[in-house]
């Protein structure tokens, strides 16, 4: 049996999106610039995507720019909002469990004079409203917090964070990195006082190089690549068609699916941390049903070094991650765990699972037992 | 009969090609930085991309780069090495046909007080490399000139550029946008003295959303997209392993019969440009054989808006471009056929066929055979 158990590192494309994607490069391969009818049909498909994805969000068709994946939607409207804003100030919010394309940015800002301040989370991995609410401060201009973190899926209170900006300064710009909750939660950037958010398509079972960003009609960002103006010149290049109609599809399916996926989830992600509790010696990170993302459930396996229990499930085919994955340096000690005041040996046993609705209990259930198995054997060889 | 004769705006992408992409999107889908079994696998496709493209400009793996496109390749390369040299100098040589991705980069460069000297093109649409040698000054740190004009298809002296430059100071960045003359030409960025060049997939029939960049070893160039540290810390993001496998193969495809493709381009284009001598009132602004790009044919139709033109050979399945097409406003007037001195109304009756070794010389007698039919209608419509 395979159990792929990394599905927040990335996903299988569904047959159907991949049959689209197919179909697009091989029969309706247009540049949509082009007048004639072969770019006409193309830009049938760009105007359709925004529009599917549009109504996932409850936001306007051309609030949504497509870009090359998340890390580029987390570079353009940061870099972009700031570069637009810095007249007004230039100090940023954000916390100490970002992705790794939201802390770079931040390191990259800071070379530009941008000043930013990092939150801390609480043992759950959690922001507070009320510390983003403490370091607002006069030249504040944008505020960035994932909605859900990827090592341990922690959820942040973005409703609150959004209210709390708002109350005090309505021109900071609030973005959210969205990468690990779109598609599992229900997101309206207008109610929950969102101005920018970061969407990935390979996390969605959408294709690799694929992605988009929510950009408030009125929030104001430069864009970060030129040339021949295309979206409205927030983003120029020949648009990849394939890709934008492939991430569009997965977006709808996802969303037509919604509560069916979330139960779905949920219930897997539950029965594995009962599962787990059958193990001796594991201490689980993540948090059961809406306490934490329905869909991550990190574990530490006591005694084990997290890329030894790594490779000894790939040997059985289960696939899951120590770390986030998500970096090209997979090694590197992870933030949140950190930040969530773990000591170093119960980090480095850390492991990850993260379903997605493919997932199946069998699957769980064999991995259990490989983990009975293979965990004494494992913990004697550290011991000795 | 179809006649898809706007290859130089995209192609379709080759079944094979296709097949590859859906492979990886549906089996072999992991995210290249997961230590486990399909994250190597995904890693796999990524070196062995790397590895064949390498071959195909006698360069080293590591100095191609991927990106999600020609526009990116250009932004990144351009951006990213004029910050990179600006304590050595702010100034910047490149030519007044370029496409709209370098153009428009120039202008962003403008906003960090680079100063950009842009030199004029003949009658033919080429460039001099005298006329590159006398723009050179102490303060000048990149050359950026493309290799095959996208409009006309001139061809620029690369080789001799380089020389030139070279000459007169090492240290000078030598980047050719290669968008339309990689898979046409044989180009060794060694011989040459080209420092970077920038490639794009979706015009030799690869996936769109793909691209890369040529970097020399030693040349020093800062991304503009940050993150998870992937490509060296060159282009964060998880890589598009579908996009980056189908551009190599495509490469590879190009490469591997690169003369006989070169052999039936070019025999299309001067037996495209023999035939539209029948006609009356052409005046063609391409060169045959080897004097200009193998797969482009720019002429006038005096008499009649190419606009026109192209919706009335739409209608007969004949597809060609207004322009370059590769702007997302189609209606602006042509950089390239100014620059050669044409009149207005020239320029307004211009229209581009472009090939791909996919197309037939049947394909052009349709084409002769419809224009000499609508020609006259649409000239009569015209003078009324």
């Amino acid at each position: 049996m395979e159990a792929y158990f990394d599905n927040s590192a990335t996903t299988v494309v569904l047959p159907q999106v991949a049959e689209l994607v197919n179909h697009i490069m091989t029969v309706d391969y247009g540049n949509p610039s082009s007048m004639h009818l072969k770019g006409v049909q193309a830009e049938k498909y760009i105007r359709q995507a925004r529009e599917d994805i549009a109504k996932t969000l409850h936001c306007k068709d051309k609030e949504i720019i497509f870009t090359s994946g998340g890390t580029e939607s987390n570079n353009m409207a940061i870099i972009g909002a700031c570069m637009a804003a810095k007249r007004k100030g230039k100090h940023i919010i954000t916390t100490s469990v970002e992705h790794a394309s939201v802390k770079a940015v931040m390191e990259f800002l800071k070379g530009f004079d941008f000043e930013i301040t990092y939150l801390p989370v609480d043992e759950n991995g959690v922001v507070s409203a009320k510390d983003v609410k403490n370091a607002i401060r006069e030249d504040t201009i944008l505020v960035s917090v994932m909605m859900v973190n990827n090592e341990v899926g922690s959820v942040m209170p973005i409703m609150e964070i959004g209210k709390t900006i708002k109350s005090i300064d309505e021109s900071i710009i609030f973005h959210v990195d969205c990468i690990q909750s779109y598609g599992k939660y229900s997101i309206s950037p207008n109610k929950m006082n969102i101005d920018m958010l970061s969407v990935s398509g390979h996390k969605i079972h959408g294709p690799k190089g694929s992605g988009f960003i929510y950009i408030r009609e009125k929030t104001k960002v430069r864009p970060i690549i030129y040339g021949g103006g295309q979206q409205k010149n927030m983003r120029s290049g020949t648009e990849n068609v394939p890709g934008i109609a492939g991430l569009a599809l997965a977006s709808k399916l996802a969303y037509d699916n919604l509560d069916s996926h979330r139960e779905k989830l949920i219930s897997l992600k539950d029965y594995l941390i009962d599962r787990l509790k059958e193990i001796e010696d594991v201490r689980i990170h993540s948090k059961k049903g809406d306490d934490g993302a329905p869909h991550i459930v990190n574990a530490a396996f006591m005694g084990v070094r997290s890329e030894v229990l790594l490779h000894t499930l790939e040997d059985k085919q289960i696939y899951v991650s120590a770390g986030s994955a998500c970096s090209s340096n997979g090694n590197k000690v992870s933030g949140v765990l950190t930040s969530m005041g773990l000591e170093t040996n119960e980090i480095d046993s850390s492991i990850r699972f993260s379903f997605s609705p493919l997932n199946s209990k069998e699957e769980i259930d064999y991995a259990i037992e490989v983990l009975k198995e293979v965990l004494p054997m494992l913990r004697r060889f550290t011991r000795r």
